[in-house]
């Protein structure tokens, strides 16, 4: 059982306790930070929560708590972190986990040097369905990953401070880039090194400083490529998207807009349909548990659980670090308008990552191409000469 | 935090354990109860349990346990429950509750007299999208329900004692028929009295006594229809869809095969797909999180938390007792050949519903039938005159 | 090159115009009968008929046309059926065939006294997937096919005469499923006799004298099972769905809702949607090409090379009289409450279909029943001793 | 009615005849070209077309023949053109038109010097919800087009000579970017010029010189992005996706893996399954009607009905050179590793268009950014201060 102070009463917030709370859960929050009292109180209220206080260092330093969650906004991160490690408390920062690489790795120092547990709350890598698929692929179900597309568009995001760059740092690249990056890092291998980065952050559609559309491209040291789709200006929802490519299969995930649960209602009396839904009428696509559908349950069971076995979680600082140095090589590069090289201050995966590859023999004078069905059920074979390089066809006749 | 006596160590009993246990539960398998000392040791040892035993009646008396989960073959229902009703605890009965609904009436008794907690777990009603539609239905989204299709077909159970009729009471229509029943109740409102049903009941494919296919419908007071389509031989996984039709809206809910998580592998290296996959190769479709995604946690969490509030569970032992009798009265009608009533002992929901009703005015003089929009813009009514009962067409111009 | 008659100026008539002048046809209707002048001329302009006629004779006696295809209300098919029999001029006619099997038997009679071919125009058999579908099913891909789950439902059709029992003959149950009773047949084999139906006609929500809600089984002599379910109740646009169930395999079709044609739009101009769509905002399923996919263009390719090499189209009006036939027993029983059997006067397939059945030996003392991969990668068999009858459970451990 | 030179008797030549003589189409194949006698004597046999020839020159000068389609390896294009050309034929030519825009221009010259009809046989904007999707987007469904997404992926063309270099001309990103390329510039409007590109083309897997794996982004002048996504060692079958974010709305169109019509066979008989589909058990994906879903009727319709009309097809030789433009920068850009301008020789679009934008007025004070309805039933608006830039929100209670 782990008592928790909460530092940030939105819309964050609430999902985390939520995820903190839930099912049967052991855990509690103890202690809501929020620098505007009476949403403190009725946060507190709402969720049953026996404290709240408008300063940040009481509800770190209330003797009860024993982890720190970080539900603020990007600029006060680093106070936060500061504080916990000041406090010698396990911590877990929400994502972003800095405005840029310099916060970031400022606050990696901070919680190693203090010797703390540290969390980076990537809550997508956690979903239920990533979990598993990142399994298989580690099961070598997909054989090599050569290119992972991950995508989190939506209208925009529901506070203010979003919007206003001073306090975000940036716009739809830095505020869900973040998630994407992570996910195809897992999928590719955390010990991978990414090597660099291209990038296009434009200011579409809305009247703001920040970007609100970016696509990247981060790639792999083995060759494979991590491609990002982030957006604040798509319309239909939220659309939470993974594909995964690999040389023996291919994983299609879907997190949000298409999970098997379908409602057309001509009322529009449905209720809340999902986070950033656009409409009440007509089909609309409503998330069964979306506490659960967007990892909560699983990265608190995941941190809480290094906790108490006193290992470390699977998403950490460090994690998060790396996210926000691949983030800076995308931004330079969506102004230079060439690739990037990702600098990375350390470094703890592979040292050197073999290229993908695949060639095999087909027989001793040829290698294997390719070979596919024809329709009159015979098989062609694609083959390589192996002296002569030439590219031959070869049909074998349905028996 | 409740301490629970699992009975049966079989598959379900292993699923239940996971959703008890599961997350950061608060909640304990205390003992285990298995009629095979070895079985009932490997099973402790799985999942962390203090003490096994081979003794029913001492896994209920154990004096930590609060809670007794039966997990059994049908025939050893009554047994337990009548043991967990001596012991005045509460008792939770894994689906269908009785073998028939003699059975499940004597079970009913039993509990009520000793007044404990009793709750029938019925998962399917608790997989977070069925819980979700099920409150926009109640909220009015889908205006009055018509009709529910509720399917769960795979390819055959795990253990041979479902095959053995003497043990399990039946075949795939009492194995699933009572997940479907119930799922359609739901939806309808648990308040309007079943009629009367017609089944089918056949034995199609495999080499055994009870059937193996079977559909069904369900009469309601009101007018709307249960249909319920079950089969063990399915082929391609385990499919568990539902689909509501109201007046107002459509929900079409898909719990297994289709819920955005789509897997090609040339290699079969994904590892167990899901319960009742058929393949590992190709084209497969797993479940991100099979526990959470059947309803487990749900329904632990409504249960327990019914157990501290002194409320009552979602689904109890009058809800089995239900479901019972329509099964019963299915078995009769596949049979007879003709349409049967539902008689049942107590009833406790509505003595009288009206029939399902939409009639509206479209003016003085016209009930509106339908409108709808053609190819070239223009909207086409279709009205009935109030007076002569003639149906006649409108058109009205696109502006 | 093929001349036609089209006999009648309504939605039908549009479309299957639409498919008999589409993509590059040879094919061209010649006259358009319509009891409105002006509507059989703006019909004729419209699709670049030569000549309108409001004489059904003429159209039909008009000395270009070769063929007559008959898109009228059902209480005029029969009289238009003899004025092509006394033309000694091909037929096609849109479905049902009769309002009832009388009718229907009429019409056989008359064609096949005259010697001319007759064509049963039951497009949704035509659908480019449902070809494919049964030319699977055909090639063994399925097994023995057990149960086939067809379903039309809609908000209702679009022209007053369907609404009126005396033209119409019947409700939703004769408009659309004589649509699904002949896509069952054709997966199940048109050569395996339908012995008996149980049906349900209800009018639940709609001010008219017909049914608007419909539910059907057909149990064909091996044993398999045609399900329908067809509606004017339904929300959400028009669903074309079927389902395919065998002892080798399972079928899933979507023809018209959820075809891989998504589209979301907040401002409602995206035109005509599809037949029967009920909204134009929000999100929507167009479909690609409706004449295409609703089996138009397949259908008349179909039954213009049967004219021109002789033969016999897929689908004739004996068809259409098995279709009737089933349709009159539903009705019979939906009053009667059992069973009813399908007599026919004329029977051109099997005299006797054997039970479908797959009981294969295991070993020489067991019977097969099921295997089943387990999550800890064993396999787990259930068989039925041969002697005993006793069912076991085996596991093969994974190696 | 046409008569028609067939230029190549591989599979593309295959798809194109059966193309062109499907369903119940006026024009014919008059005469097959292959080098090889017997496999265009084969060719004629198997699609009855009356000639088969190995001189190139013949069939072109045919003088029965009023259409030259050309089927051939890309090599051999620009003789087959200028044959056409000389010839004063209707010219039709498959993609990619050149190896590169130098040989896409000369083509491009010849055919408008001579005068003669010509098409760029792009079949992929072709496909029935393509063709449906571009014009509900220039109704304005979509609002402002930003991003498209177009996918083409699989495991490896048929014949040998796409493999080698010197006769295609280069890899994957010229087989099949070409496609992508062209039907982002559908959604996003032929009109807007492409400005510039960035692209990868990797060899990642395949022995082979010539990429395996290519993804590019076109920017366009009003600042939208077409996004291709191409590979030749994709696992599952062929996937082709279009995805299309607009400023009102999102298209998401799925023609090949996911179409509504999903089939699961234990027994592999199902027979062909696809073009490029990787299994025949298990779960597999089969596409209804190959030559309708991939656009080839429509696409020979729209190219036979200008020749009748003498207007123009929706797909020129001119259409073909942008596409090589693009192409010819985007190999660049892998090289050079930064985005690269699109040269174009000739431009008949727009010379300059506006900047996607979509500010409006919320009241006098601010400018609308956003507005979302919360889990509560409020709904919060994120709004700019006109003067001070400062963003804020708003929140508006449920009534």
């Amino acid at each position: 059982m782990a008592k928790v102070a909460m530092l940030g009463a939105g819309f964050i917030g609430g999902f985390y306790t939520y995820g903190l709370h839930g099912l049967r859960s052991r855990d509690q929050v103890q202690v809501i930070y929020s620098r505007d009292e009476s949403r403190g109180k009725a946060f507190a209220k709402k969720h049953g929560i026996p404290k709240w206080t408008t300063s940040m260092k009481d509800a770190v330093n209330d003797p009860e708590v024993e982890v720190v969650v970080i539900g603020l906004p990007n600029n006060l991160h680093i106070e936060a972190v500061k504080l916990a490690a000041a406090a010698g408390k396990a911590v877990l920062c929400t994502k972003p986990l800095g405005r840029n690489a310099t916060e970031a790795f400022e606050m990696l120092e901070a919680v190693e040097k203090a010797g703390i547990l540290h969390g980076y709350l990537e809550d997508l890598v956690y979903t239920p369905k990533t979990l598993k698929a990142i399994e298989s692929v580690r099961a070598g179900a997909l054989g090599h990953v050569t290119w992972v597309r991950s995508r989190e568009t939506h209208p925009g995001p529901h506070s203010d401070w979003f919007w206003t760059k001073e306090i975000s740092g940036g716009g739809v690249l830095l505020d869900m880039g973040c998630h994407c990056i992570e996910i195809a890092r897992n999928y590719i291998g955390k010990d991978i090194r990414p090597v660099e980065v291209i990038g296009i952050a434009d200011t579409l559609v809305k009247p703001i400083e920040a970007e609100d559309n970016a696509l990247g491209w981060v790639r792999y040291e083995n060759g494979a490529i991590g491609q990002f789709e982030t957006s604040w200006i798509f319309r239909g929802g939220m659309d939470l998207r993974d594909e995964v490519m690999g040389t023996e299969g291919t994983i299609w995930i879907n997190n949000f807009l298409r999970t098997g649960f379908d409602m057309f209602t001509a009322g529009g009396k449905s209720g809340y349909v999902a986070e950033k839904a656009e409409t009440e009428k007509g089909w609309i696509f409503p998330v069964g548990d979306e506490v659960a559908e967007l990892g909560y349950y699983n990265m608190f069971t995941d941190m809480f659980e290094a906790l108490e076995k006193k290992t470390s979680p699977m998403e950490t600082f460090y994690d998060g670090y790396i996210v926000n140095e691949i983030m800076d090589a995308c931004y330079q590069s969506a102004k230079s308008k060439k690739w990037e090289p990702v600098k990375l201050k350390v470094w703890r995966g592979k040292e050197k990552a073999d290229p993908i590859s695949e060639i095999r023999d087909y027989d001793k004078d040829h290698i294997f191409v390719k070979e596919e069905r024809m329709p009159d059920g015979s098989v062609k074979l694609i083959l390589k000469n192996k002296k002569t390089g030439k590219i031959i066809q070869k049909i074998k006749k349905k028996v």
